[in-house]
């Protein structure tokens, strides 16, 4: 190959790189939106039963019941959104607080994902119940539950 | 009443006019931003639905049931989100493209909201059986039905 041509050929190169890496952070950037829309949803949803839960706002059997199979039923959703390359330091166009910890300690992540899951089904099955006192205790759980990882894998 | 008194009154009523506005315009804020946030994860669980539908993705049985059970499951969220003063032209502090119209048409505007939860239960119903064409109409509904409502009630 002449050496002249060289220039030309990692030019080429370099923009098809460049194309397929703009490309990519653009799928990024919708997953990391999609996961803040996500967990948006849950922090709308988990608000009023913390309030009840802990004598805010008075104890609604039928919201109460319809936050927590709403929190259940999307307590799943979140988590495909956390793509590689979408944490902190990573190079998107979104902000984020999710810290590179996450990609250092998948399993973890995983798991505690996989505990929310159960506890916000626990929650929704308590709730269709009478027995307020499980369902506060169960609302602290799952409120532990989101804290804890937020502790580890959010930024402040 | 003295006359005097009149001014310190008015501004005391309006400060605590002010007040009550502004605690309620929070609370808008936040009604407009998880109504967004929730139609954001609808967006995102049709998006390969609608792929595969129009051919551009591969058929994947595994991930179309998902996502379709995802939709549903989250097609009955967003309403709770249209609080009164949260529209365009209503005093709110975040941008939205929903229109005044749907405070002037609300049965219209729930009646298609019920047309949506419908239509994405048959959707999932659908994506568990096998009968692939059948899912694809139905994925056309669907967005017939999201695009029914915003040419109605979205700023362009």
């Amino acid at each position: 190959m002449p050496l002249s041509r060289l220039p030309l050929i990692a030019a080429a190169t370099l923009s098809t790189a460049l194309l397929a890496s703009t490309s990519s952070q653009a799928d990024v950037d919708k997953a990391i939106e999609y996961r803040q829309d996500a967990l948006g949803v849950m922090a709308w949803q988990i608000g009023p039963l913390g309030d009840m839960a802990q004598g805010k706002v008075d104890y609604d059997a039928e919201e109460f019941a319809r936050r927590a199979e709403n929190l259940a039923g999307v307590a799943h959703l979140p988590w495909e959104g956390f793509v590689e390359g979408s944490l902190r330091g990573d190079d998107h166009g979104v902000d984020t607080d999710a810290l590179a910890d996450i990609a250092d300690d998948r399993a973890d992540f995983e798991s505690r994902q996989q505990t929310l899951i159960e506890e916000t089904a626990t929650l929704a099955e308590l709730a269709r119940g009478d027995d307020f006192t499980a369902m506060r205790r169960q609302v602290a759980t799952v409120a532990d539950t989101c804290k804890g990882c937020h502790d580890n894998y959010r930024a402040e």
